[in-house]
């Protein structure tokens, strides 16, 4: 008997027929002997309706007050899931976040989960029940209901798997896994059977959409293991977990490409100490997100600072900028939203300098222009024009032969452990 | 300076718009340098539309779920007049029923205010704010939420005015007060000024449906003002608190009606002592509301019981009478659902006693049989056939001369203090 918590997405349940199969999944895993845990998003479209809802009332709501709108939607999932259950036979009881003792930080539409107090769910388990949880939302220690941000619903699940030491978090979506690129993109993408955590992170981080970046680092630093998997089928999914060193790794696990953020670039700042340190101290206080950070060479006394951020963020980034070129002297600030990032990931490339040179060369020969380059031990992004970002997912992950699961590096060898 | 509840009903709040300006109406009332706690219902339609999606889930869902989700309706309410008082650039907090401590029994779906810690609230008003609290519901000792059943919003209103001992409830609705009679079948009926909190109890219970039963109920155990009033118009409307014996009172305040009860009939119960304890006792435990009880006097051993109860109680009325049937020995049950309540309330009908006399000669002579009848010190219900229901409403608003605001009982005397 495993305990299991099985985590569903706004499609799995976005109508009351997707809630009933989800129910008969729970059923089906409860009657084979798990006692499970069930985390639910809000319905389909419940959010982004709720949020066109609160823009018709104010463009600029406070955050408290949308976060106490938001978490509405997962409060209507939880309630009818535990009925779909209760319409099978077995006994259901639902939990908000604040019931459960999802305990946040007050970062209203972004907290971070402090602490999982999971006694009502231990109690439910205990009595044979399901435990339905909702996903997305936590409460702070004085009482206000906030929530995670976008993709919550999967940090709450492993939370609550890490606060009750369940076996696996599977986390249900409408794709079957993770694939080596965007299948919608590379129709010969490949699904992946297992995948570091590390490397998750980097595709996650790099635009992978299916597993939420903060999900993936909660399951390393508590050791959850992910089972990545459809709800539609039965099929399994991709498993994410510690790497294990025992086998080799993979080159490159993937491509992932992301058109979601914009690039801000501030002009001619200042050449004094702490001028960066005031654009990011601003945009952080201003609560804007920022991802890739490029400055430029000083040029008589006076630089470009760039970096990228969430368009979502773009309306107080803005803000920010302007507080930024006014304290600084800078001469002005620029947006281009139409800019996007692709990422090559593996922890294969950590012994395999080619990598650089061959994702430039490949993405060259595909007549795609690097606007901004940032790596890590394990990624490689580029951020290049919207419009071809198709092509350069495509380009590398023909290049790299992810297709075939057999990724070549061109003429540089292996490094060797000796090196 | 005045502490004001403001209680905004689903048609109040029911778009973007009318939450707006219900908004403009909560600001001027603080801009009057009063202290004001709006509690508002769910917007419109929305209650209804969530029973719908349960029934799509589950025909008879678990009331724990059931008010689990019913809850997410204010919660969106309150968020979004918060968001709406923020944008006319005042400060304000919403609370859920959880939040201000609404603590109830376990009776979901119609559970009792036990206790009101609006700690959070008088915090909320000292530093400024207007506060806004969630109608409806409520929080039981072990913190599953509740909801207080239709109408509860009011009975929210009341309970935090007496929580926070505020000078007035002011009841938004969409009539303009309580009338003499339901303006839509009475198109003379005459909206009253002032009325007591015994003859709106009586009112309320007997279907005029302005303000709900326990919350006058609850304004009258703890004294707090209601003022009932239109939630589209600036005018005053009927105010609710304790009869002033200085003033002579109207013999009849108004007629009032209601088609939402259905009639059950135990038929052939056999004459033992006991037995009318366990109808009642067992539709009791089914949860069941009993409103008027008949029994027929006793023939052969075995005798009649009829009652009334909402249409809405039917299912489980129907199940309960099974039990009843086969645990008595009694023949059969019977249920007319093509029943209404007509009910004429006033204060001075206790010493005038030939209000009851004049009622029956009304109504026959506008050829309305009488099925039931039950009494109160100031008020008197007969049950007639559905369709009948508005002649009766009519025949006796124009008997008693209530347009006219004059009202007479023909041929008896006043009854002189002295008898």
């Amino acid at each position: 008997m495993a305990v299991i918590v099985q985590k569903y997405g706004g499609t799995s349940v976005g109508s009351p027929e997707r809630m009933r199969a989800v129910a008969e999944r729970i059923v089906a895993a409860k009657e084979a002997g798990h006692k499970v845990i069930a985390v639910v998003s809000a319905m389909g479209d419940v959010t982004d309706d709720l949020v066109r809802l609160a823009a018709q009332i104010n463009p600029e709501p406070p955050e408290r007050e949308l976060d106490m709108l938001l978490a509405t939607g997962e409060q209507v999932s939880i309630a009818l899931l535990a009925m779909a259950i209760h319409s099978l036979g077995h006994e259901a009881i639902s939990f908000t976040g604040p019931q459960v003792g999802i305990v946040t930080d007050h970062g209203h539409t972004k907290a971070k989960i402090l602490e999982v107090r999971a006694d009502r769910v231990r109690d439910a388990l205990a009595e044979g029940r399901v435990a339905i949880v909702a996903g997305f939302q936590g409460v702070t220690a004085d009482g206000s209901i906030t929530t995670l941000g976008r993709g919550g619903s999967d940090t709450t699940a492993v939370a609550v798997a890490a606060g009750i030491d369940a076996d696996v978090c599977e986390i249900y979506t409408d794709v079957d896994g993770v694939y080596t690129a965007d299948p919608r993109v590379v129709p010969d993408a490949r699904k992946i059977g297992v995948i570091s955590y590390e490397e998750m992170l980097e595709l996650a981080a790099s635009g992978a959409g299916v597993l939420n970046l903060r999900s993936v680092e909660f399951a390393r630093n508590h050791g959850v293991v992910i089972h990545c998997r459809s709800s539609f089928t039965g099929a399994p999914g991709t498993i994410v977990e510690e790497a294990d060193n025992s086998m080799e790794q993979a080159i490159i696990s993937g491509v992932a490409h992301d058109t979601s953020e914009a690039k801000v670039t501030i002009r001619d700042v200042p050449d004094r100490p702490g001028a960066a340190a005031t654009v990011f101290t601003t945009m952080a206080e201003a609560n804007v997100n920022v991802d890739m950070i490029i400055q430029n060479v000083s040029e008589a006394g006076a630089t470009d600072i760039s970096f990228t951020t969430p368009k979502a963020d773009l309306v107080r980034a803005r803000r920010a900028a302007d507080a930024v070129v006014a304290e600084l002297g800078a001469r002005e600030w620029q947006v281009d939203e139409s800019i996007a990032k692709v990422s090559l990931v593996g922890a294969g490339m950590k012994t395999h300098p080619g990598v650089a040179a061959q994702m430039f060369r490949a993405l060259s020969d595909a007549g795609v222009n690097i606007d901004l380059i940032s790596t890590s031990t394990i990624r490689i992004t580029c951020v290049v024009e919207a419009r071809q970002v198709e092509a350069a997912v495509r380009a590398l992950h023909h290049s790299f032969g992810l297709a075939e699961g057999d990724v070549s590096v061109e003429s540089v060898p292996a490094c060797g452990k000796g090196e």
